[in-house]
């Protein structure tokens, strides 16, 4: 098996190093021998001297994918317009494709699983989602024969490191941010994991590969955890919870509920014990229960170990002219009616508010009867001394609908006396972990 | 692919179940449609009405076997040496085999899997271990291209049950296995389970998976939990561990280690985290860093579910006429030459001591020269008030040789006072979970 890699960045890097680090172990578990024999990238420079012998070192990723002698080609470039022209380039002349791109499967994946369909060619992509983590092949494998009820996840960890400081030494967002940055947890433009799109691009690919429904981002809602103060983590911590980053999938009513957001997560939840930066994801299914699996999200060895997890599931289940394994995306067309996402359904959830009041006599009492009025009722309810004339008031409700929880919080901003801001996270109730 | 299954015991009656409850979801993702065909059980009456419609059902195992028209043969009769015949005659008459049999496995697996290689074909066993955790795909390919350093699991449940009663409710051994009969955690005649030698089996299975060494079960040594008393597991919560039945493969120097002991683990492993009847294993690669997976071990419906995934893996990846997919074991023969285990290595592990010590002036000092005297120190010491004339004192090792140990301990009996019984028992170190 002829393998092509295009791009030669950190994960591309240590994917070649770890391929002839291993070499002995891959190739006592490959059905055909695997040969790493062409490269493509902006800095061939960079390239040699790094890559196995006879590898042919280039610099035009288009006459990679048009190379015929290869079998596969590992899409590494990290760039969305360009990835999707040379996957989509590599599925029509009939190779298989790897690929860590989330941001590509999650925005054009629809497109790119139809042509590999088209093609009979199948396109792996471990390393899109918590690296260290084998949750593709969990969901489109060991999990298949499940309906799926639920997928939970701590899926960034550039926000996991950032949440983790600022609870764990009381930093502030942008200290925590500055730190993960200098300790190399943050790029240097690291928007996209701070503001919940990474985190979504992945959750899109799970809800995909969990209930068969198309990868379709435009409907994941996400929200990031720049806003999140240090009060609130540690008001939430006081309140038996930490604020986590949560990626969800799962099934409510007969849709899907597919989104990011920063949630309160009880401690006794494994999840609340995923530190650092690292991922961790809870699965519940109807036949296996609950089922919870941990590990590193990101880094260049870590990701190659599942690129090259992919690559020997290519060498042991394809055939020249015909794919064998698991479909790329599970199912093999649409999902089972039952699993398909309607509209948006209305989710019960526990949501925890920080009210700041005016210190003085009947500001509790008003807020309460506003809460009693719209039918919210607390779990748990703190408040702290006054400070000035200002107090904190936090509750953690039972669970009720969110739209009915919007709508009441101009009447509690009004109760608390002047137009105060008011926090409002959810609380994750019972993913099973 | 027509499937007959042997058996229909719990696990028989629940796979077939869930395979009629998700059959839509299965035919979905299967590249070829799957029927199950045929039903030898020495009970057919429980099986009739709970067949799909058209299923042979039968009492002959052997005829199932024999049957030309099956693709795969489903192992589920829990019994060793019928199990052995039946599976050996499957593969040599070109049938793929499933089993969830971890006994038949770790005891007879070399000479199964000689024979599925001379003949071709598969032997999947997701379901004989850990049944909602993916840990044989995880090790056997997801995994596939890293160096194992290590595999730490709680691999039994109705153990870890009776040892969660114990810290969380205070019961002692017996009570607690009482309890966790009548709940049904425990069978009839729990030996196996209690004595270690189940999760003996299971991590046999798993040492192969991530090293590539033959299966031999007689090299694994194994202890139980029934020595274990209330008094160990409430000091070792003072010191801030818990008593877990941990089995473990893992790499020291040029060989393994192999094994199944009552081990405290610290609070902050997630392994401290398994509570109830649950399974969780912890993983350590030289790429994929650590992982750590948990889930359920037992249970017919949560075995279904490993079974089912087994049978879509032979449905995607298995041509009538030869194998794909990852070869059973992982490996193509044997491992390579560095993953190999000679002899018994000596591994350095902390311990915990505990010795009743003569409540008088001297003992302490005794107790603490004869450790100084062989190198062993102590990492944290607990000395609770004496009872009567006697008193416990309680030590935690820094990382010593087991050996050196073993010989100090006459020497610490002398010094405590009188022939006093000492328990000692590992304590885990670090396993990246």
């Amino acid at each position: 098996m002829k393998v092509g890699i295009l791009g030669f960045g950190n994960v591309a890097a240590a994917t070649i190093e770890s391929f002839l680090a291993n070499q002995d172990l891959i190739l006592a578990k490959a059905r055909v021998p695997i040969e790493l024999v062409r490269i493509a990238t902006r800095t061939p420079s960079r390239a040699h001297g790094r890559a196995p012998v006879g590898c042919q070192i280039g610099n035009d990723p288009h006459a990679l994918v048009d190379d015929p002698q290869l079998d596969v080609v590992i899409e590494l470039t990290g760039n969305v317009p360009l990835g999707r022209e040379l996957v989509l380039r590599a599925l029509e002349q009939g190779k298989h494709v790897i690929t860590a791109n989330k941001a590509l499967l999650a925005r054009d994946g629809a497109q790119i699983m139809a042509c590999a369909a088209r093609a009979g060619r199948r396109v792996l992509f471990e390393g899109a989602v918590a690296v260290s983590i084998p949750i593709i092949k969990t969901l489109r494998e060991a999990a298949a024969a499940n309906r799926i009820a639920s997928v939970v996840g701590i899926l960034n960890g550039t926000s996991n490191y950032v949440l983790s400081q600022m609870s764990e030494h009381g930093a502030d967002f942008s200290t925590a941010l500055a730190e993960a940055q200098r300790r190399g947890y943050a790029e240097a433009d690291p928007t996209l994991d701070i503001n919940g799109e990474d985190a979504a691009h992945k959750i899109t690919l799970l809800a995909s590969l969990a209930f068969g429904v198309p990868i379709d981002f435009e409907q994941v809602r996400f929200k990031g955890i720049s806003d999140i103060e240090r009060e609130d983590i540690e008001f939430a911590k006081r309140l038996g919870h930490q604020v986590k980053l949560i990626a969800q999938a799962k099934r409510v009513g007969g849709g899907l509920v597919i989104g990011v957001q920063p949630t309160l997560v009880p401690n006794r939840s494994m999840l609340a014990m995923v530190g650092s930066s690292m991922n961790g994801i809870a699965l519940q299914g109807d036949l296996l229960g609950s089922a919870f699996l941990y590990g590193s999200g990101a880094g260049g060895k870590e990701t190659s170990s599942a690129v090259l997890a992919d690559l020997l599931e290519l060498a042991n289940g394809s055939e020249s002219n015909s794919a064998t394994g698991a479909y790329n995306m599970g199912f093999r067309d649409a999902a089972p009616t039952d699993a398909i996402a309607e509209g948006r359904p209305e989710s019960m959830d526990a949501f925890y508010i920080r009210l700041r009041l005016d210190d003085r006599a009947g500001t509790l009492a008003e807020v309460s009867r506003v809460l009693a009025t719209a039918g919210i009722s607390a779990h748990s309810l703190l408040q702290d001394a006054a400070q000035g004339s200002l107090t904190d008031l936090v509750v953690i409700t039972h669970p009720v609908s969110e739209e009915r929880l919007r709508h009441t919080l101009p009447q509690l901003r009004h109760a608390a006396g002047r137009d105060h801001s008011v926090v409002v996270l959810p609380v994750l109730e019972d993913c099973g972990c």
